[in-house]
């Protein structure tokens, strides 16, 4: 494949990219005026890792947690948000979401193509050190939008203190002690303050 | 500073950059469906670093272009966006983006926010061979968005070929001659169609 004809290739898959900024979140902006969407949340995320990584335990390289968090939503242009709080059928999502994969990074020449679906693989297993702080940070910055946003998305879906320890701090401490540790008393105090 | 310490200020930062999903900014999705904003705007130039590194002159370390491209834009959060084709006060607006680095990287903790301030300042040089490829993909992505929208900002500001050539694909080549040399073709097409 020639250069240009990589280009042409990168190019189809980066204009199908576009969609995740019409991908809505149960997240709002900090100052509670809309929905945040999947492509600017995954900025903010990717921003976190940037200046939250010496943070990140012994051994996480920075730069590939980046790289898996600029691409870990892509999936929900063909499946969607699928909320934390929501309930939803875990099999199920997870197939839509591998077809999904297997569309979108296939837009890419073949061994770019490859290279980013073992990325996007790696962090959807969660037991590398980097998808690890990866899966950590985007669990840690919706309670910190909460928060900013006298409760955002804890409100709509009803959810009490210890649902929100159970499905998103036990996942935050997994691969970023520091980050719940500071949290914990912040939506601890939140939580007492709503009761 | 403890470590609490330091994520109490990072958060702060954090917190403040959400303000850039609120800024918008003359380009619109590949859809025409609404503008873009500034922070989704950033992901996809970082998605487009990420994508298109392998095009990058000899030397220019990907990794340090992403990180560039995530922070280029916070400073419109105070300044907002100058879009390339409108006119405005070159001085008077380096001036308020200045003044807007010093408020927010002055969020961090002091060394972090001088190192944020650091590349953001060799971003906007644009001496550097990182710096002149993050400035170039910076350029490169609202020609692609005019190009699937039909038009975009080319239309709403009435752009001639050679304004187009002038104020971006300059800019595109000078940091990035193979990605200029893709594009330029498919955007005399477009305008010679427009004709
Ligand atoms: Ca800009």
């Amino acid at each position: 494949m020639s250069s240009a004809d990589r280009i042409t290739a990168q190019m189809a898959f980066l204009n199908e990219a576009d969609r995740l900024k019409s991908v809505s979140r149960a997240t709002t902006l900090a100052d509670g005026s809309r929905p945040e969407n999947s492509a600017e949340h995954s900025w903010h995320v990717a921003l976190y890792a940037l200046v939250l990584a010496e943070h990140a335990p012994k051994g996480v390289d920075a730069s590939r947690v980046i790289r898996m968090l600029l691409l870990h939503d892509l999936v929900e242009i063909d499946a969607g948000d699928a909320p934390v709080f929501g309930d939803h059928d875990t099999a199920a999502l997870e197939a839509k979401e591998s077809a999904a994969a297997t569309r979108l990074f296939g837009l890419l020449p073949g061994d770019q193509g490859n290279a980013m679906r073992a990325l996007w693989d790696e962090f959807e297993a969660n037991e590398t050190p980097d998808a690890r702080f990866a899966k950590s940070i985007d669990r840690f910055q919706p309670p910190n939008q909460n928060l900013a946003s006298n409760g955002g998305s804890w409100i709509t879906y009803n959810v009490s203190y210890d649902a929100m320890v159970a499905r998103v701090g036990s996942k935050i401490s997994n691969g970023a002690p520091n980050l719940w540790n500071w949290l914990q008393p912040r939506v601890s105090d939140f939580f007492a303050r709503m009761r």
